[in-house]
């Protein structure tokens, strides 16, 4: 097959880790006859640097033309310690999000057996959880109405839900959770919030139609809770954006590590594959980065946006391997890992690359 | 001293566990020569059921007039499978903390010695935490305007914080900064919010006048990573309303169970003592309730309101010797408890009465 796909790096070790991705996609078609072509493009603090603008319309132009997006990470230090800034990295984004209607953020959460004592949670606890988030991406508090009042005194932001945007969302999650273990979680703070009242009246609508599915309703609260007190009770949870971007970075601790997890943001148009991680401007430039999360975001490319299931196994299996044979990044590294076992960004993954042959 | 406390019960455990909590005031008096009187006031379901009003005027006027109040929970499921109830039990607590001006939520998380291994997270990476959490109480997508638009197919709250708000709860947080490790991390979501932004503003205005602490900014979706991650690197932690309500309820897997957790509400005037846990129907009335919340609410009250430092820490001793005896109600119970050992609410209540002798 023939596939287009636009690399945005962005900020930090974005860099790095989809340098690594993009090696990973290249040995992916040498090994299964692909053809895959790429362009570059700007985003975040890269960008405002180069044109003065987060997300340069090319930016946008270049991947709607694009069959999949490898999307690193935005955000710097300098923007987050000046709160008056009116340009900001993170508009870049979340305007890339809204722009290409990516509506649906699917976070898998898995943990690999290796990693089964990297976690700070009990390995007890952890065998066995398998989790697939589904965010939603592209309303909530992240998209309504901002900005201050009352002599700049007071500032304000708006939650906003339609009956439109949590239907689609929610469809998606049942969907998913059919061809799973069919459980479905969806999280909310309906008793207090209007618009999670809204959202659990529309899961609670569709939820007749897929009656094998077994629902419940979490505040977000108690699901913050038991996500660490028993992370094997979920299969599927479906949130709105705020809740959603919480719940899944702590959840990472499930996974051993935020270095390890992918997402995928699916909706109308391109898919965009990013890992959760941000840009860690702490160790930019270092070269340690864990690239797995950007390697597992190839795999979910392969799999939704290209339909080639075989393929995607194959990265993660090769990760899989990577963790047997003892690799380590230092994120996810324990005491008693041996130093020459701990690779750096490109190590680590060469030794993908060396696994997928 | 003689002083005048409100037992506002409300739903579900929230009557079994103050009950306890009721008892150890009792010996507290006996023990120190106190004279506590009391007065009961509804809240909640219970009186939406006796009044069809979450928060009668009665119980207004009852906790404006006492020296401090004893709060169980509220909630019930009834109203939570049906978004479309007008009058929730939930109004009573947002209620009573805005008509008392409640507007810092201070919860303590600590763990027990003696729980180091009923937690999910390892003994290792617990040993040693402890943390001040500060939630704002009174402000934020909590009070802020919501409703539905567009023939109720949009659902929107108001996230909203005025400077003065932020500033009353960030210099609270700092004076207790003063008195432990000497470290705050304010929790925002700056990089999106405005409400967040001017957040961090605020507190960024308040640093320079307390030199020796240490500040720094957290987005909250990186707090509730690294507070399963590394617990042990916060001290005080500073955050809004619905931030602080999602991060104490997953730090409570900190302290081992959310049973163990208890917080003081604190504003202008009379202070209100509460458990974080909820009414938690699914174990109502089957007296194995953990009633030490409660209990350590009181040692709160005694120390924060009426400024008992002796009688709140002997309340705390007295928690502590229970366990250290071997005793535990079932959420803190583990494989290796006697089942002799595994205690209901009132049975519980007594071996620390025994101990407060
Ligand atoms: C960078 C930030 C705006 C973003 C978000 O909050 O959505 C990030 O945390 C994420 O989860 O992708
Ligand atoms: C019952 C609910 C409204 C309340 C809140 O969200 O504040 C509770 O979760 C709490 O933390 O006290």
């Amino acid at each position: 097959m023939k596939k287009h796909i636009v690399v945005i790096a962005g900020d930090g070790i974005g860099q790095e880790v989809t340098a690594v991705g993009k090696q990973v996609l290249d040995a992916i078609a040498t090994k299964y006859n692909h053809e895959f072509t790429y362009d570059t493009a700007l985003i975040g603090h890269a960008a405002i640097e180069e044109t003065g603008n987060p997300l340069p319309e090319e930016t946008i132009t270049k991947s709607k033309a694009s069959d999949a997006i490898l999307f690193g990470a935005v955000g710097h230090p300098k923007y987050d310690n000046d709160p008056s800034a009116k340009v900001r990295p993170e508009q870049g984004l979340l305007g890339i999000r809204k722009a290409l209607g990516l509506y649906a953020n699917l976070r898998p959460i898995k943990l690999f057996d290796e990693l089964l004592s990297a976690s700070s949670i009990k390995p007890e606890i952890l065998r066995g959880a398998d989790i697939l988030f589904f965010r939603e991406l592209t309303g909530d508090v992240y998209f309504g109405e901002r900005g201050r009042t009352d002599d700049n005194n007071t500032a304000y932001d708006t939650m906003i839900y339609s009956r439109y945007e949590v239907e689609r969302i929610t469809v998606k999650a049942f969907e998913a959770a059919m061809t799973r273990r069919k459980k479905l979680c969806s999280v909310d703070k309906a008793n207090v919030l209007e618009s999670s009242r809204l959202w659990r009246e529309v899961v609670q609508e569709i939820a007749p139609r897929y009656p094998e599915v077994t629902v419940e309703h979490q505040f977000v609260d108690a699901a913050a809770m038991l996500l660490i007190k028993d992370p094997c009770r979920f299969d599927v949870v479906v949130t709105g954006n705020l809740f959603g971007d919480i719940l899944t970075d702590e959840a990472s601790q499930i996974a051993g590590s935020m270095g390890m997890l992918a997402s995928a943001s699916v909706g109308d148009t391109t898919g965009l594959y990013e890992p959760i991680h941000g840009s860690a401007h702490d160790i930019t430039g270092k070269g340690v980065a864990n690239p797995l999360a950007s390697v597992l975001s190839v795999a979910l490319m392969l799999d939704i946006s290209f339909g080639m299931k075989e393929e995607a196994e194959a990265v993660v299996q090769a990760v899989d391997a990577v963790l047997k044979a003892g690799f380590r990044t230092g994120d996810i590294a324990e005491l008693s890992t041996p130093r020459d076992m701990i690779l750096g960004t490109q190590a680590m993954g060469e030794q993908v690359l060396k696994a997928l042959l």
